[in-house]
């Protein structure tokens, strides 16, 4: 991609707005933070965003091709309109013709984790690499795949809800209704379940762990599993150990269904416990189909935090960068 | 296509070939079929297919395109070597070159579950739909996936090992090694180990249907499950739900994981039991992600026992068709 290019990149969040300029390499130019204050409404926060977007583009002193938004929420098949985003308490609201009309540039809306999966894959992990498979451990389980050099975005664009694939059809009640979703038993929600259930079902093995979250029951957080595992604690070495199982089968099942030649792993679970990827990678070559896996590499993401506007403002320059170039 | 073009499939199985010439809406003009007689080795089978395909030309009396090879195994990324065919005992089989060398034709190589995706794709339940995925549940379950009109390869050509998804992390032992695959919930082979296990352990229980298999164990397969339950035999009944249950699982990840526009059923367990797509349809109503389903549809392959032969000679059509055409 052409380095003289830019866009801006915005991550929409329930209680706050990134918006960055990034240039054709990936490079962050300058980034501005505001609150969303979504309790104002849609137009409210579609201004707000418009008048961060001139004050970026100013600062900027040179045009941007265009501006991508990453939601978290479900995006309309034609990229224009929030079909549903539970942070913002969005239902089908047509985000991109009110900022084009703002702004007069062209918008594009996309999900916050086919944003990263742009990112990682432009200027990430999956640098050059034509099939790829990322899977985001957070909170929740959500991700993106690129075969055949494209982006997946499926019939009404919600390819790569990677988190809910089953891995377990006896398995917990996932948060989307369904039971034994990856997400169910990976997800740092899931964690922080198991591990509360286990600490009240066995007070004695959860006591070290209790008390590193000062006795609060609801301090008991994937993020303190993955500091009581790293201290040598039994119990959340054991959360550790099933929590790698259930991510072990959910990776062999995306290895042997898209046979990609990269899988990329991120997220706060992943972060977390960086030793999950080799656990990954090793059960990944000794469960998948062999011909899956011969060339597969698994791969930390690299983007972190700033995946978001990069991956938004990439997929912008990508479907218009061309355009600005032609006579 | 134009349908003046034709070309030439071939099902290239452990105990027959079959070959077909087959024209640009589909339709086969000419069939033959020839014992493969593997035992004599991949130069002597070489041989007999180079012969099949020229009478096949000969008595057509047009020109083909070119001939797709469909083969029960693992091909090179390229299409040019079959690298392992367990029913032919081949490995690192260079057959392209071979066939075209001695025909003087364009050869393509694809796996026989790929080439009856791109039979449905083309000629079949997928006709038109630019996101799909096949799902064959026979003896082995394999699968086929179009995205964004394009036919998913993968990065070493294995894309599509749908069987090979893992749904119950602590489920039972699948041929390829793992525990709990799709294939070894609900593959024909699997349905038939459970229905033994299932009489072995309670003979008062499992009594008609050993009588139905004439008091042999080994007679107790999937189509016998099938014909019990449509009997209304309540353990082949159990057995049916238990397999209706774990397709369930499979459908509803491949279903959030690529958001096809339709799903297609085919293979001998569906063939048998139809009563499990519209199990599976109304399952991925309940279970899976309501935006990935919405526009859904789930339908029965269309095209059975030709779909590889079909499917085949539309890749070679689809590859060296539009040349032919070209100054």
């Amino acid at each position: 991609m052409a380095s003289d290019l830019c866009a801006i990149g915005i991550d929409l969040g329930g209680t706050k707005i990134e918006l960055a300029l990034v240039n054709g390499s990936g490079t962050i130019l300058k980034k501005i933070k505001l609150a969303t204050a979504a309790q104002e409404g849609p137009d409210a926060v579609t201004e707000r965003i418009s008048g961060a977007v001139r004050a970026l583009g100013q600062d900027a002193g040179r045009p941007a091709v265009g501006l991508g938004v990453g939601i978290a929420g479900q995006i309309g098949t034609s990229g224009k309109t929030v079909r549903f985003a539970p942070n913002l308490a969005w239902h089908d609201v047509p985000l991109q013709a009110a900022l084009q009309r703002q702004l007069g540039l062209p918008v594009v809306l996309l999900n916050d984790v086919r944003a990263a999966t742009w990112a990682e894959w432009l200027f990430g992990a999956g640098r050059g690499c034509d099939d790829l498979v990322c899977l985001f451990v957070g909170t929740g389980i959500g991700g993106g795949v690129v075969s055949g050099g494209r982006m997946l975005d499926g019939s009404s664009n919600t390819a790569g809800e990677l988190g809910h694939v089953t891995v377990d059809l006896n398995g917990p009640r996932c948060h989307c209704g369904n039971h034994g979703c990856l997400e169910a038993l990976a997800g740092g929600w899931a964690i922080s379940r198991r591990v509360q259930e286990a600490v009240a079902d066995d007070p004695l093995a959860g006591e070290a762990l209790l008390a590193m979250a000062n006795g609060q029951a609801d301090g008991l957080t994937a993020e303190l599993v993955a500091r009581g595992a790293h201290a040598g604690d039994p119990l959340a070495g054991q959360i550790v150990t099933e929590t790698a199982e259930a991510l072990i089968a959910g990776a062999v099942g995306l290895i042997n269904a898209f046979n990609p030649a990269r899988l990329i792993l991120g997220g706060g679970v992943i972060e977390g416990l960086p030793e999950l990827i080799q656990h990954i990678d090793r059960g990944i070559r000794a469960k998948a189909l062999r011909a899956a896996w011969e060339n597969l590499q698994v791969l930390p993401a690299e983007r972190h935090n700033d995946a978001g506007v990069i991956g938004a403002a990439a997929l912008v320059m990508r479907r218009f960068g061309e355009q600005r170039h032609l006579p």
